[in-house]
């Protein structure tokens, strides 16, 4: 028996950058939160402390900080896979990088009314957009090498008033619950989609897979938050032939009906408690039966 | 020397409360979270712990369900005045109520193209809106005594790329930071508005504030942040009479030039680094002068 | 009418300091939170843009570090004393500020049994202690004039299993809660005390504080969370005469006992819900009734 | 090309269970928050909405609380263990539980010097102990399945405040960091560790990994923190044979030397700020060379 080095990465986290460019007096803002993970010949940092083989974090940030200038940040999946090709095709030591990025969502301030303010100089106002983030993480082994990319969003917060049931369940000596034809669906959507190749319309693509999922679960007549979980996968697979893979989780953010009784009220599932814990939490995977396997893509 | 009891108050707090109403098949949902502080003949409770002089904050939950149902959830400063009211008026030992209510938004989510699907019948599928909390706080003497009102909003993140500058400060030994003539201005602004009275138009007033904020936000050429928020003040008092006074707190969330000049590169405000902490924070308030003032309306 | 501007201030919020000092290979490590709030002459800043009074808050921040390094820092109410004193005392323009640290634990991490190591040598390792924060908020006027100290601490989070009542309460048509004779009281306490000058022994005074604090709640046989909290002011200021006022903010963190009769299984308080939301939350302050009212210095 | 279902699961997370047993007056107490997912016959509930093989997630919640009265709440493996058993063996439909616990450490309050209140009657009163959380994940196939058994803890903040260099890194065109051979080492260790069977010491085993990995990383002179992360694993492994691979997630909280040189001072690692992002992440596993690999134990 020894002991081995097993499985490692390391990279800098969550480098805050915000890119704005600038069509005359009209600004556009990309704001993001991007963390690298690199691996590679890595046993001796480990075993001795040599640090040959490292780059080192802080010059990973500058890294990103440096192609936010040189390339711009356009599509998040774009500019992950730039990083990660840079980090694994400019050094020996690394065979392998994740970049995950976080970008979130602004909305130009609308000035009405305003023409005596030039107000083609004034489009450089902006307020934050949703709770909602758009996601992206990219595997390369280089620019000749095995690739993945894995787009997605989290925090999208949504919630049917009915049209949800839940009855037909199996019973046994710890069940309380009563079945129900009528209830409260809600959930804090995480997605995530695996692309085919590297090479998606990123922007279109991103836009047509929310908006299949916000529909899926508006139009879903839910039986279990599973039924509905898939028809959500399902839906951004045949809308989208660039995408091979969904993986999703869906806590249940249960909305307890009150009982009003003791008040001399009836409650037709007019008031609710959202509750915070426990929540249930649905994980599944939908996908194309002839996808290749990439487990690795969604670490 | 005698030890005594000092100011108090109790209550319950966060009270997460989801009013839905139905105009047949086309719903409608409110979400807000509620926080009751009474306080009253409490010398007891504290000094004996004799509990007859206390509305338990259980019983104060059940009002807040209770009168979702009953009353429904219009604008919160509504809901929150027949709350505070409700407690002094029908407890003797009750003299003062607090009620806060923070209310989350929806927005109804699109479905494109669908007349097949009945869509009448749908209109009870919702999408979290921003991340911008609504706010009232309401102290109350009960319907025949003092009241005030306090709307206001929280996580309200703006920023303007440009039209900021920072210069002619104070200089001293420990001073490193330079002038600058253009900078990014972020904030988070909280804002809270008095109005003169306990029945405005809450709903458009609330409206007309927020655009008020978000466009003096804009339009302000700024000089510090302190002349940002002044400005933002004016703007709500000039427009919207029935309110008296605004008190905002402003995190100046720095956004840093990154230096690129290691790598060749210069950096016309193009990169930035969005820091955490530490952060600037500006407080103020800006009112009418015939304003009563009222320091507990705030608290 | 016309609009003016109220209150106000300004500062850097959140200047993470943490300052090592070294006795041989011994080290000592103080972690700091600063954050510092300066008013004065404020009007043209606001009404203009006119930065001539302000003392960047860029400049405060580089102030925490340079005091750090020139005084050192120990105790948090002593430090923040002086950096208050010295923006008021060196700027004309600054006429108030107000400093508040927050000290995070740190306990040395316990290597045993290896003199062969050099012991010694190795006295610059730790790990960090409790989740409780310990606290300072220091109003100063300049050395001249006014000033407040109140020490404090937060996240302190107590729990008596037994030894807890509730009941005699007020009841009306929204009651439901059954009296109980046992239950679980748990708090998470927010304290603050205040002192009668500015030269305690500020070290002493808070460890005693917080074992009177630890004491009371342990000690007290309690009929409402409100008794608790009385009871806990008194100890202070019973024992620690250079405090005249204690300020107490006790959300009662309900602990519910779980209905296991339709499992066939009695609950004798064994098995509780540990609920998130709501909570009740009990506020108060105790003092000696000769104590002159100082109402900013809690602000 | 068909779309299909893939892997998935579903349960109830964040059961906040707190279990308090007597001994006469004498009262200890387990506070755990419990997640539990399961998996098996679910291709129906996803296709077709019907839940015929579904256990729902509220009867696990139920289990959750019966099973800590009928059981108690020993060692967080164990209850683990008895729980995911129990719904594989239960349920035909359900082949693979996985069960996860975090437990929060409780302290007595010590009472001094107090005989006169009956201390023994006393014994019930608790302070939360520190940030840090004990960990245990579960999965298992049924009684006669495959199991795996992985302890750990989490929010164990630690830091040497000198014995920590880095050096000898590869320089690239975006290097501008300097070279140290003094720095502060903190980070917030994320470990868990596999056991090799299901039936280990669990409390002494807990205690001694984590006193291992304390020791490890106080005693380690560390030329990277990789070096660090792979001596505490090694330590580990070395002093509990039970254990059969470590796994670890290091994030390097940046403490940086505040230049102190406009001032007129130098800085000898004496003034920190200590950073919020971005941040370094080193994520490694150290593992026994005959240990039988079991990706899914870490999920």
């Amino acid at each position: 028996m020894a002991i081995v080095l097993g499985p490692n990465r390391y990279g800098k986290a969550e480098t805050r950058v915000v890119r704005v460019t600038k069509d005359g007096g009209v600004h556009r803002i990309k704001d993001c939160n991007v963390s690298v993970s690199l691996s590679g010949d890595m046993d001796e940092v480990h075993l001795t402390g040599d640090n040959a083989a490292v780059l080192p974090t802080d010059t990973q940030k500058n890294t990103v900080f440096a192609f936010a200038k040189k390339y711009g940040v356009g599509e998040i999946e774009e500019f992950a896979l730039l990083l990660a090709r840079h980090f694994v095709d400019s050094q020996p030591t690394i065979h392998h990088a994740r970049v995950e990025v976080e970008e979130y969502s602004w909305e130009r301030i609308p000035v009405e009314d305003a023409p005596h303010l030039g107000l083609r100089d004034k489009q450089h106002s902006f307020v934050r957009g949703g709770t909602e983030v758009r996601t992206a993480l990219v595997h390369s082994d280089g620019s000749d090498g095995d690739e993945s990319v894995v787009s997605g969003l989290k925090n999208l917060v949504v919630l049917n008033s009915t049209g949800s049931e839940f009855y037909g369940y199996i019973e046994d000596e710890y069940t309380t619950l009563a079945p129900t034809h009528d209830r409260i669906l809600a959930t804090e959507v995480t997605a995530q989609w695996r692309h085919r190749g590297t090479d998606s319309s990123w922007g279109r693509s991103y836009r047509d897979a929310r908006r299949c999922l916000l529909e899926a679960f508006a139009e879903t007549h839910s039986l279990s938050l599973q039924q509905t979980l898939y028809q959500m996968g399902r839906r951004v697979l045949n809308e989208r032939r660039e995408i091979v893979e969904v993986r999703m989780a869906m806590p249940n953010k249960h909305h307890f009906v009150v009982d009003l009784s003791p008040f001399g009220m009836d409650n037709d599932n007019e008031v609710f408690f959202a509750a915070d814990r426990p929540y249930g939490l649905i994980e599944g995977a939908v996908l194309n039966d002839d996808a290749p396997q990439v487990p690795n893509a969604w670490i």
